[in-house]
């Protein structure tokens, strides 16, 4: 079934990028397009993905969702990275993941760009094009974090650029490239230390999750009791020397605790 | 002359990316490698563009220089995004500009990772590997802000977040690649509409700059009265509909004007 699931996902990327739909593109308008596009690939991935596992269902992006269940269930994000993708940034990537009792048991997400499919099974490890990768061992001080800013949230924005900003104190540097999908493979295969937002949908976060915890490194939902897949939440994830130190900052900035 | 530099640019980007180089890296270890990458590309480009403009000196980022004369310079930044390039983030980029009475006269910034080679003439034009290229039209409130940190020097980084924080709440998204180079050119094909940073010396934003002007945009020294391309100094690329708005912000910023 991995080998198959893996042929789904390229098979997507290449739908994401077909230069020939430009042509619909160009016609119907920019915004259309994408929405048009992303619905595409997600209708793509609903047909092969349920019939290599029938009695699955689908949670995912463009479409209304009932609560997640204990059933085999496909976390899709057909297009993450969706303002990349319009701007031609070259930073977006199809992100699914398969849930069962509600949490992750296969995951990939592919950058058509790159032509990078990254892949996890539980207990099994992590892989970038059948490699296996690793979070980095690099220490707090010297990390590289990578974040999302929440733009259409005020409140949580601000909290995003507070604990960015300390952690540019604390830490090495920041990126932010506008997919959490692959800022989550790359803190699975050591390309940066850390990776956090405020508020991420599953879809955004499943797969990569999976990829980090089979990377050997941490993901959380920092504010929440239990890590819950069925909800939107602030996610971190982190090699294991930088957990503590980001997690100290960003649960004091959800708190008030810290003013930079 | 154009068709002859064009050449030299893509040959040094392919120096910077022959994995032949990978066994180096693993056998010095990691920073010697990148320095050793930064020296031998800027070694590379200084026989290349010495010899194919007699007479011509070279301004460049791993050498001591003298200051900017009104001489036919080379501003020269062999890898643009070093960090990147350590990571293997596949965002990193060649920049050169030529300058006669300190001002560019022709520019090049090459992406091997892409193979997008940007070039522009003063008063001739910006391309994307031979396509004409221009500003985006987009307006302010929707903008997408590409910044850089200035992780170095920290009251920078933070009135550098300030305004990355205030353009976040004005504009539409922020983005942080981590090569000033690359932004810039994405300026100028409009992928973006906006870039920043409160400090970049030369050999970072030479070569952008001419991009983003002879594409249709704006370049700013805005903190100094006039630009000059001798010195380090806050740099603020836009096109037409954002300038004012983002300018506004980084002033007041800068002035202690905007706490945010």
């Amino acid at each position: 079934m991995l080998k198959q699931f893996k042929e789904i996902m390229i098979s997507a990327g290449r739908l994401m990028t077909n230069v020939q739909d430009a042509a619909v593109h160009r016609k119907e308008g920019h915004f259309n397009f994408v929405t048009d596009m992303d619905l595409k690939v997600q209708e793509y991935l609903r047909g092969q993905l349920l019939s290599l596992l029938p009695g699955s269902t689908l949670f995912a992006e463009e479409q209304e969702n009932q609560q997640l269940s204990d059933q085999p269930t496909w976390v899709v994000d057909p297009i993450d990275g969706t303002v990349n993708y319009m701007r031609g940034r070259r930073c977006s990537s199809v992100s699914v993941a398969l849930l069962k009792n509600r949490k992750p048991q296969l995951a990939a997400v592919y950058d058509p760009y790159s032509g990078e499919l990254f892949t996890a099974q539980a207990g099994a490890g992590c892989w970038c094009n059948d490699m296996p990768v690793h979070v980095s061992d690099m220490p707090f001080e010297r990390a590289l974090v990578t974040f999302g800013t929440s733009p259409y949230e005020p409140d949580l924005a601000k909290q995003g650029m507070q604990a960015a900003y300390a952690l540019l104190l604390a830490a090495g540097d920041l990126r932010r490239s506008g997919s959490a999908a692959i800022d989550l493979a790359w803190v699975a295969c050591g390309r940066s230390e850390l990776f956090f937002e405020m508020m991420l949908a599953p879809w955004d976060y499943a797969a990569g999750a999976l990829l980090v915890q089979e990377a050997g490194g941490h993901i959380l939902q920092p504010l929440n009791d239990a890590f819950d897949f069925g909800q939107s939440a602030c996610i971190l994830a982190s090699n294991p020397h930088c957990l503590d130190g980001a997690l100290s900052i960003i649960r004091q900035v959800a708190n008030g605790q810290l003013e930079v």
